[in-house]
């Protein structure tokens, strides 16, 4: 057996705001040797997901906040390498916490799953088949409920959960209004994401915008980003509206949560305003992921994604993602996806 | 025919904070000849509701402003002294938008409403059988939804909605918190509504004496007040937590609504926090009182009433909500009940 070396990314000190230098470092060890009921997994691709700076916070959350000393946690997709676990077989792929690392340990737990099929698309795998597809799917399915002629605002059009929510929006027949920052992100939410209109909240016209493209006012908002533009978006409800609280990215660098003093608009329009966490959803999971698989066999639903390369990568690729870098799921690349394939033939 | 005479509330100037000398005018004149189709009602008791307050500013709401020179509006009961309508004889008892006034015509629309038999308690009717008490089951049965042995909070617990939605949740078995403002407010809601314990807001310990009584987190808040005092129990929600948006007196005053920053627990524990109006259910409300007839019967449900006297009071005991002077419901009387029941012998 080779040995294998094993580039972490490491917390060595809680960030304020932006990860600055000092704050993680890169280091590189042997990879572990699976032990018996364990399997070796090369990480593929890491997805970067603004939970993953939540957990660089020393506050509680739905997962505890990451250690000093311990590898950035990441969900990702990787590739098995070794396997003494009955659940998996060389060449397989999976999702699992991968974290920022080339090789993780896996057993068989919830947070690893299998992919049928070695052959599958990874990218497709980490924006429709994963947490973020079913995050989308539950969001705006179980709480949003669009129907058609219906009025859906997204914010975070653009990103991952948000371009798939939207479209989930657009099959149930729904007008779909998202909210992206920069006219560049704008035209990808329309032209490739198929919304019907695209507000860009840097234009300081938000709330006029809103009005325009929402005269009916709003029945649906998938809200990803939460401060002045979940305030405004509640603002502009429609009677019976339903507001998904998907994520809250306007806090997360500072941990402070401005209160949306429009809530009051939930008493007036007899609203509902709603939390989830996929995570939640899990023996759901095969009914989300059999839904979007239709959508995206008939063209119905499209996913994008901004690949960076390499694990020194990871860090800028998270900060970016609160400069708004990506179009569609943001992922680092770690190694090439089928050379755990070819190694089983 | 005698010539009635009837005493009226005007708006003359819109208030800021609470109503001052020259914002209203008692005026008086002939009342209204009842045309074909219409029944004259001499008001027994006028209904104090802080919703009449929001009524006085140049807000839209789900009923239009009071505009200057108009009678200040209120719901209230009384009884049919003349009728030229097929649905009211004299002698009924009816509820109706009364406004602050001694009489008012009354056609057979939906805010009119004949209470079943004139011998009726028409204190329990304005405190349970009415709007009040409506709001209270709606909001508890339909949206925070209690279970046995879970725990609610009821703000504004003394009230005339926080004191019947707390019975309600301690019907279902929950075990329920009231908040309320001052020592004797806080002995009523224990000693008179049953209660299981009541934190006093104005103690300034309210974060840590809901951690006290709500050890394992709040599972349903019935919200009447908003501002620090539901931001506080959002930071105490339990996981999948119902919030039921009631009220928000804490604004009513002044229009103003900070936001709330612990809205972000809903993300975090799969909570979901709900704004409703009994008016939309109106096709449900035999039902609620049905209900609610059935529990006042058995001794379940107890209601308390603080009653002024006269049409100069009404101003007063508005503005006494928002010093919070009433336990129960807040009324004033303007008429002796049975007068138009002893009319008709």
């Amino acid at each position: 057996m080779n040995t294998r070396r094993n580039a972490q990314v490491v917390l060595r000190r809680r960030p304020s705001g932006l990860i600055a230098a000092g704050d993680t470092e890169v280091v590189s060890g042997d990879a572990p040797a699976p032990a018996d009921g364990e399997a070796l997994v090369r990480t593929t691709y890491v997805g970067i997901d603004a939970a993953a700076r939540t957990w660089l916070n020393d506050q509680p959350g739905y997962l505890p906040p990451v250690q000093l000393g311990e590898v950035i946690r990441a969900a990702g997709i990787g590739e098995v390498v070794e396997s003494r676990c009955a659940a998996y077989r060389v060449g397989d792929v999976v999702t699992t916490l991968t974290g920022f690392q080339e090789y993780v340990l896996v057993r068989d737990d919830v947070f690893t799953t299998p992919v049928p099929g070695p052959d599958v698309d990874q990218l497709a795998v980490m924006s429709v088949y994963g947490p973020t597809g079913a995050t989308a799917y539950f969001g705006m399915t179980g709480i949003g409920r669009p129907k058609a002629g219906e009025t859906v605002v997204v914010s975070a059009a653009a990103g991952a959960t948000g371009s798939v929510a939207g479209q989930i929006a657009k099959i149930a027949g729904a007008r779909v209004v998202g909210i992206a920052g920069g006219p560049r992100k704008c035209r990808a939410v329309v032209d490739d994401f198929g919304f019907d209109a695209c507000i860009d909240y840097k234009s300081d016209t938000l709330t006029a915008d809103l009005k325009t493209h929402c005269p009916r006012g709003v029945d649906v908002y998938f809200d990803n980003v939460g401060g002045p533009i979940l305030d405004a978006v509640l603002g502009r409800l429609a009677h019976r509206a339903r507001v998904v609280l998907c994520g809250v990215i306007s806090s997360y660098l500072t941990g402070e949560h401005p209160g949306p003093a429009n809530y009051v608009n939930l008493l007036a329009k007899t609203a509902v305003m709603q939390g989830f966490n996929a995570l939640h959803e899990w023996d759901r999971f095969d009914e989300a992921f059999a839904a979007l698989h239709d959508w995206e066999k008939s063209g119905q639903l499209v996913h994008r994604e901004t690949v960076m390369e390499g694990i020194d990568s990871c860090v800028d690729a998270l900060n970016g993602l609160f400069s708004g870098a990506n179009i569609g799921k943001m992922l680092v690349r770690l190694s090439e996806p089928g050379s755990g394939q070819a190694a089983r033939r």
